[in-house]
């Protein structure tokens, strides 16, 4: 098989190296303190995959300035920002195979460099000296606060319909990627043709990967990803693969499933058993078919492009998306 | 004695009810949760210092749009998130009089409704248009986080120096007031000197503001501010009164002031004991006569400004701060 993260990483070793910089760079913080907790999350392997989408959105919209790293930095801290956040709101112990921030330095830190995150991301999109850049930057963070807390309310919500979890999923994380993508159309005075591709390109694209996170927690050994075994439904968080299947499941299994579910402390043999009726019942499989549609339409949306190997590669993380196994 | 508060709330009603309007008009959050819980905070009888500030900045400075309303409920947003996540940071209990939101829907809830403000915030400054604006809003947000987690990394520091309490207020509190002040000018297209007039004000007020409000833990019966005896102190919060006395007291006065401190758990003996000898020392004179010298530049500051009913307004607010009670 080949190996397409090695492939992708090799075609923009140049981009995530500046990134890396400009990570560093802006920051500038005037206490030791936001650097340390703010360097634990920033600096623990992420992917920097939403920097990456906008400088290379950026590109294939004929961007010609110096600051796309600069700017693409907002979307990481954002990122990161939420990280912090939400890692106390979900009761996480482990993020990224380390102790989450605020076991480390307590939960008033975490969330006070969580805010100072926040601003600096706004603080540099206030740079371009764009509104509409900053509009679309609030906006981001209006939705993923509020994604959250519709998550939060809806904790073991054993009813909870597909179409909730799609707004949930949409307004905590493809909004991001949609912006990130957005945004890089607008510094780069892009055709409305093509900010509305690259926008398709980045919502489809953040849809497919929160599904795809989704289902990590079902499909694997979850040493590999530094997270809990069932993580998510510890926390009391429905995703698809389980909504699907509770849905189409029989009486008796769907007891089953909700006996496991209702069990916060279930053991990991309920929890292989939760799996099997999930692939019994389609959740797997549905779920991933769903990823895919959104990964096609964000390889279509690309189409309003000419070939060129930024294309290839924006293609490329697509496929990744599905595909990845961290 | 005049009642200088009655005067004031006479002058600037029609502000105040056209404040609480765009208050409750602008919040416009998808999910009820969010209404409750800010709404909590938000609709709590704060003073709406903040937004009054930069309404009246505005008004004299000339403007003459209709949305200086609007444009002032982004200090009140922004002023209700840090207390949002500030009584979690602080483990307080009650804030003016009712149990914080904390403690009522969670901490994570708390922290999602403080993000959501936030970004509302910074939603209303982008929709002015003036990046000039959207910069000053993000770099208050940037200041303030950074304020909060300064006074927390020196939580219950007896050698605390005067210079970083100051510094520790300014970016705490009084960036806020000069942005609310600074921001009116710039919707104005005030002048330069105008500008830095409505800005001086600004942050003078809001050091003479927060010096009053840490004097307030001190002078008297708190039940009258809804919060509890000592609060500060309880909490390792340094404040001005306190770093005066103990850096004139002598040996012996400063050993027995220390182990008060040290005692987070101290008995309301104790705690009267220790604002005897804060008056001894002269901490709370001392500090009284630096918020008065900071209303009177507040005050100075104005004179670049004809006399009007707006400056008079301007200025009984920056003597109330001096004489407030609660």
């Amino acid at each position: 098989m080949r190996n397409l993260k090695r492939e992708i990483l090799t075609m923009v070793e140049k981009d995530l190296k500046e990134i890396e910089i400009a990570l560093t760079d802006n920051l500038n913080p005037y206490l030791d303190i936001v650097s340390d907790v703010a360097g634990h999350i920033l600096f623990a392997g992420g992917k920097r995959l939403r920097p990456l989408l906008m400088v290379l959105s950026a590109r294939i919209c004929g961007y010609k300035g110096d600051y796309d790293k600069v700017f693409s930095t907002i979307f990481e801290y954002l990122h990161a920002a939420t990280l912090l956040h939400d890692d106390l709101v979900d009761g996480a112990t482990i993020r990224r195979g380390k102790p989450v921030a605020n076991s480390i330095w307590g939960n008033s830190t975490a969330v006070l460099v969580g805010d100072f995150l926040l601003a600096r991301g706004l603080s540099i999109a206030a740079a371009t000296g764009k509104p509409k850049v900053i509009k679309i930057i609030a906006g981001i963070t209006e939705n993923m606060s509020q994604g959250e807390l519709h998550q939060l309310m809806r904790k073991g919500a054993l009813d909870l319909p597909e179409e909730e979890y799609l707004e949930v999923i949409r307004r905590k994380t493809a909004v991001l990627f949609e912006g990130a993508c957005r945004i890089s159309a607008c510094i780069s005075n892009a055709s409305k043709r093509e900010e509305r591709a690259v926008s398709g390109y980045g919502y489809n694209m953040g849809m497919a990967f929160q599904m795809a996170d989704d289902l990590l927690d079902y499909t694997l050994d979850n040493s590999a990803i530094g997270k809990e075994v069932g993580a998510d439904l510890k926390e009391g968080k429905m995703t698809l693969p389980v909504i699907y299947a509770l849905k189409e499941a029989d009486r008796n299994d769907r007891l089953r499933m909700e006996a496991i579910i209702k069990n916060t402390n279930f053991s990991v043999r309920d929890f292989k058993l939760l799996i099997k009726l999930l692939e019994k019942y389609g959740g797997i499989a549905y779920t991933k078919e769903r990823a895919k549609n959104h990964v096609e339409n964000a390889k279509k949306t690309l189409l309003v492009f000419k070939p060129s190997k930024t294309r290839r590669i924006l293609e490329y993380i697509a496929d990744y998306a599905l595909s990845r196994k961290t």
